[in-house]
C-alpha cells in the first residue's frame, strides 16, 4: 500500500508537500499573538505502544505491526497532532484490518460484535472532530481500513449516477469520473485524502458545495453492513415510500454501521472553472453582496467571502506579496475601501460561454454595491493552493504557533450575532492563561437561507503539549458554547465526532438524541462501532 | 368551520365544483374498456354510524357528532369514495378534535396515550393510499383535525424562511405568503385541500418541483409531538451535527409523531408563469428530450410528457375541441407525427425576461430532437384546470366508470422497463374478471437521475361496490407487484398508508423496516398514531 507510506505521520498529507508561512504572515501573527515562547519538534518517532491484545479472527487482511497502529491511531485534529508529535498517544488499535469486500466487512462486524470487539472505521482518517480516534478502553479496538473497498462498481451515464466503493478517496474517485467526461464535484480542503465513506458519515460539504450541493444531495443510494444488519438503499431520483433511510446514515459516523459502497449522482466535467474577485468596503456590504447572488439563483459554484483580518491576511500573503500592491491599495483607498474591507471568491464552471454568461450576470447582480474587481488573479492562486492549505498547519507548529479552524451555520437573519458572539468567545478564550487569540473568519457555503461561518485561529503552543491542549480545549469550548447558545448548529461540514458530542443533545433536543439512539441500538445492540462519537456526551477534548 | 361545510362528503373537493368529461373522453373510454354496466349513486347519505365509544377529556374542542364523524373516517382513495358512496364505511372515529395549539396536540397524544386511545392525524384528509382511514379496532379511536393550527407562526423576509402551524392548508399559505411578495411553489394536485403538515408527513412532491423542489428540500425546520417527547428540529441551512432529524419526520405519515409547525424556504412570486407544449412522434423522442433538459440545469419549473394515450385524450379533450385541429393533424402529419405522438408541456416562471430566456435556452437544447411547437394554449389550458381535474372521479363514477391513479420513479435508464411493466400489469390485471383497463401514462417529476411515472386507470364499475373495490384492489396488487419487482420506488409522492405498506419491506429491506419500527417504537411506545400505516403490514386494499 504505497500511499500509505507517504502519509505523514503526526502532520497532514504526505511527506515531501509543504505550505510554509510566508514573512508576512509570520509578521501578522508576531503583531497579532506575540513572539513564539516553544514549539512543536516535528515527527511521531517517541511513542511506546502497548503490546496488542488478541482480536479474533476476522477473515481479511490483517495487521498487528506498530506503524499500522500508530497510524490508525488519530485523526488529524489539532490535539491529535499535537499528541502524535509528543509522543504522547494514549491508546492505540489492537490490529488494523482491510476487508476486501462488503461481505467482509460484515464478517469483519459480526466476529467483533461476539467476540466484544470494538471497531472504529477508517476511511481517510482526516476528522478533525476526533471522529476516528481510539481511547482507552477495557476491550480491544480494531480500526477497519476501508482503503481496498475503492472500485467503480457501476456507471450508469443515461442516469448519471456512479457506485464506489466506499472507501475511495478523492483523486481516485475524480480520475474514475475524469475519464469518462464525469465529476461528482465534491471538494473538500481534504478531498486528496478523504473518502467518500467518510464525506458520507460525516454530512461533508465540499468548496463548490454552492454549484455542487452538499454531499447528502449528492448520494442516491447506499449500502452498509452493521452488526444488526445489513441495509442497502437502492438509488432513486425521488421517492414518498417511508423516510429516507440514507439521511439517517448521512451523518452516522459509524455509529449507525459502516458504509460500504455509495451511488452519487455525477454531472459533466466542466472545461473551465474560473474564480473572479472582488474587494468590499466591508463586511456588510460583502454579506449583502453574497445573500443577493444566491438568493438570486444565478449558477454559481462558490462564494467565499473572508473578514476583515482573513482578507488582511490574504492580501498580506496573496495579493500583498505582488509588486502592484502598492498601486492596487492607493486605488482602493480612494474608492474607500480600506481596513475594513472584505475578499469575496465568485467561482464559476462549467463551458467557457457558460463561465462567461454566469459571472456577467452575478456582476449584474451586484452592480449596485460596493464591490471593487481585483480580477481573476486571488482567485487563481486560491484554486492552486485550496488543498495545500492545511500543511501551513504543521510548518506553523515547527515554529511555536497552533492553528485550528471550526465552523458552524445559520440563517441570514442571524448570521452576523453568531459571527460576533463566536469570534469573542475564541478571541477571549485565554484571556485567563494572559494569551491572545487572532481569528480569522469567512462564509463559504451559502444557501438561499443561510450560510457557514468558518473560523481560523491561531495561538502560541506552550512548552508542554498538555498546555497547549489545554489551551486548543479552552477555544474549543469557549466557541462551542456561543455557538450553542446563539441557536447556530454545532458543525456545518466536519460533524460532531467525540468533541462535539457533549453539545448535541442542546441541538437536537433529548427526543432527537433519544430517536438516534434507538437506531443506534437496533443496529449496533452491543455499541462496538466506534462507540464515542455522536452519542457519547462525555468531554474527551483532552483525551 | 366554514370551510369543513363546503366540503363534498363521498367526493373530491367542495360542493358545487365539477369537472364533467367530454363526449369525446366518454367514447374514447367506451372504445376502451366497453359501455358503463352499472353506475355509482353520488352523495353518501346511507352512512349507519354505531354509537361512539367514550374518550377521555382531551383537553381541546372535541365532537361526538354524526356529520364530524362521517367526514373524517376515510381518505380520498378510490375505494374510500366507493364506500362512502354506498354507505358502507366500516368503522368511524369516535370522536374528532381540534387542537389550536402544539401544546393541545402534545396535551391530546398523553391523555391518549394513558387511556390507550388510538389517534390518527388529520391535515386536510385527502390520502390515496388509505393514510387517513379508520379501522375497526377494540380500543376508541380519535381524529385528530389539525386545521385549527394554521397560522403564520414567524416571517423571515432576510432568510426567506416562513414558519407556518402544519394545519395550514395549500391556498391559505400561499395566500400569506403572496401579501408578502413570496410563493412556497408546492403544488401537488390536492393543493386546494392538502395541508403542509399533511404535505411534509408524505414526501409530497408538487406539479412544479422541477423548479421549486420537493416539500423534503423546502423544509428547512419542524417541530412535532408525540407520546415519546417533542422534536423541535430549528431551522438550518446547512448542517453535519448528526443525521438530519427532519428528514426523519419527511415520509413518516404520523408514526413518529404529529407535526405541528414547519419552516419552509420561500422565494420570490413569479409574476409569470408560462407553459410551451409540444408534440414528439413517439415516447422515446419525448423522454430524450426530457431527460437532456433536465440534465441541462436549465432553470425550468416543470416537464410534463404524456405517452401516447394519454396525448391521445388530451388531444381529444383539450386541442381536439378546437377548430383548429384538423388542420393541426395534418401539419403534424406531415412532421411524421401521428398515433404514438406524445404531448410535452415544459414550464417557467419569473419575470417576463427570465421566462422567455428560459424557454428559448430550452428550445436551442431539443432543436435537434423530433418536437413541433404547438405554442402555449394546450399549457394555459392545464394550469387553468390543474386543481380540477381530480373532480372527473366523481363525474365518471356517476356514468359508470372508476378512474383512479399511481405513481413510482426510477432511474432513466430503467424507466421506460418501468413503465411497460407497471402498464401491462394494470391493463391486464382484470384478465380473469373479463374486464378491459385503460392506462394512461405521464413523466411528470424528472429529476437528473431519473423520473416519475404517473399511471392514470379507467375500469368498469360492478354493480355491488364490493366487487368494484375488489377489481381496484386487483389493480393495485398488480401495479404494486410490478413496480416492486422492478425495483422501481413503492411511491414517488403519494406515500406508502396502509395499502403499499405490505410491500415496504421489499423497498426497504428488512433492516430499513426494523430501523423505522425502533424509531416508530421510541416516539410512541404504545402504538397509538397512525397505527396501520407504514409499518403494518396486513394488506388491507379492501378494509
Amino acid at each position: 500500500m504505497a500511499g500509505r507510506l507517504h502519509r505523514r505521520l503526526g502532520g497532514w498529507g504526505f511527506t515531501g508537500e509543504n505550505f510554509p508561512p510566508t514573512p508576512e504572515l509570520l509578521a501578522w501573527l508576531t503583531r497579532q499573538i506575540g513572539p513564539a515562547v516553544s514549539c512543536v519538534p516535528a515527527g511521531a518517532e517517541g511513542s511506546q505502544l502497548p503490546r496488542p491484545r488478541p482480536v479474533p479472527h476476522l477473515g481479511c487482511g490483517v495487521s498487528a505491526d506498530e506503524p499500522d497502529r500508530l497510524a490508525h491511531a488519530r485523526g488529524q485534529g489539532l490535539p491529535d497532532i499535537l499528541r502524535l508529535r509528543a509522543g504522547a498517544v494514549p491508546a492505540f488499535p489492537d490490529a488494523v484490518c482491510w476487508p476486501k469486500t462488503a461481505d467482509e466487512v460484515a464478517g469483519v462486524l459480526a466476529r467483533c460484535d461476539s467476540a466484544g470487539v470494538e471497531v472504529i472505521p477508517w476511511g481517510g482518517g482526516t476528522s478533525v472532530t476526533g471522529g476516528v480516534n481510539v481511547l482507552p478502553e477495557d476491550r480491544p479496538v480494531v480500526v477497519m481500513d476501508l482503503s481496498a473497498l475503492a472500485a467503480l462498481e457501476s456507471f450508469d451515464e443515461r442516469s448519471r449516477l456512479a457506485t464506489f466503493g466506499a472507501g475511495i478517496l478523492g483523486p481516485a474517485l475524480e480520475a474514475s469520473l475524469a475519464s469518462r467526461g464525469y465529476t461528482l464535484g465534491h471538494f473538500p480542503q481534504s478531498w486528496e485524502l478523504s473518502s467518500l465513506g467518510g464525506w458520507v458519515a460525516t454530512r461533508s460539504a465540499g468548496q463548490e458545495s454552492l454549484g455542487f450541493g452538499r454531499i447528502d444531495d449528492m448520494v442516491a443510494g447506499l449500502e452498509a453492513a452493521a452488526p444488526g444488519g445489513r441495509l442497502s438503499v437502492r438509488p432513486m431520483p425521488g421517492s414518498a415510500a417511508g423516510p429516507d433511510l440514507k439521511r439517517l446514515l448521512l451523518g452516522s459516523e459509524g455509529r449507525f454501521g459502516i458504509i460500504t459502497s455509495v451511488t452519487v449522482r455525477v454531472r459533466p466535467l466542466p472545461s473551465n472553472r474560473t474564480i473572479q474577485s472582488l474587494l468590499f468596503p466591508s463586511w456588510h456590504d460583502g454579506m449583502d453582496a453574497v445573500r443577493t447572488l444566491v438568493q438570486s439563483g444565478v449558477p454559481l459554484t462558490m462564494l467565499r467571502l473572508s473578514d476583515p483580518p482573513e482578507t488582511e491576511v490574504a492580501m498580506a500573503v496573496g495579493l500583498g506579496a505582488t509588486r502592484a500592491a502598492g498601486l492596487v491599495r492607493r486605488y482602493l483607498h480612494i474608492r474607500g475601501i480600506g481596513d475594513g474591507a472584505c475578499l469575496l471568491l465568485v467561482g464559476a464552471a462549467g463551458d467557457p460561454q457558460t463561465v462567461r454568461r454566469t459571472l456577467r450576470q452575478a456582476g449584474h447582480l451586484i452592480d449596485g454595491s460596493h464591490g471593487v474587481s481585483l480580477g481573476t488573479r486571488p482567485g487563481a492562486q486560491w484554486l492552486k493552493d485550496r488543498f495545500r492549505h492545511p500543511y501551513l498547519r504543521d510548518a506553523l507548529l515547527d515554529v511555536g504557533v497552533a492553528t485550528d479552524t471550526l465552523e458552524t451555520a445559520a440563517p441570514w437573519s442571524a448570521l452576523d450575532d453568531v459571527r460576533q458572539s463566536v469570534r469573542e468567545a475564541i478571541a477571549g478564550a485565554l484571556e485567563g492563561a494572559q494569551e491572545r487569540v487572532a481569528v480569522l473568519c469567512h462564509i463559504s457555503h451559502p444557501y438561499p437561507d443561510g450560510a457557514s461561518l468558518y473560523f481560523t485561529f491561531f495561538f502560541r503552543v506552550a512548552t508542554d503539549h498538555g498546555e497547549t491542549i489545554a489551551r486548543w480545549a479552552a477555544i474549543k469550548r469557549a466557541a462551542t458554547n456561543a455557538i450553542a447558545a446563539a441557536g447556530a448548529t454545532l458543525s456545518h461540514h466536519h460533524g460532531i465526532g467525540q468533541w462535539h458530542a457533549p453539545w448535541l443533545e442542546q441541538e437536537a433536543g433529548s427526543t432527537g438524541v433519544a430517536i438516534l439512539r434507538s437506531v443506534a441500538h437496533q443496529l449496533d445492540p452491543n455499541t462496538i462501532i466506534n462507540p464515542h462519537v455522536l452519542l457519547d456526551p462525555m468531554t474527551r477534548l483532552e483525551a
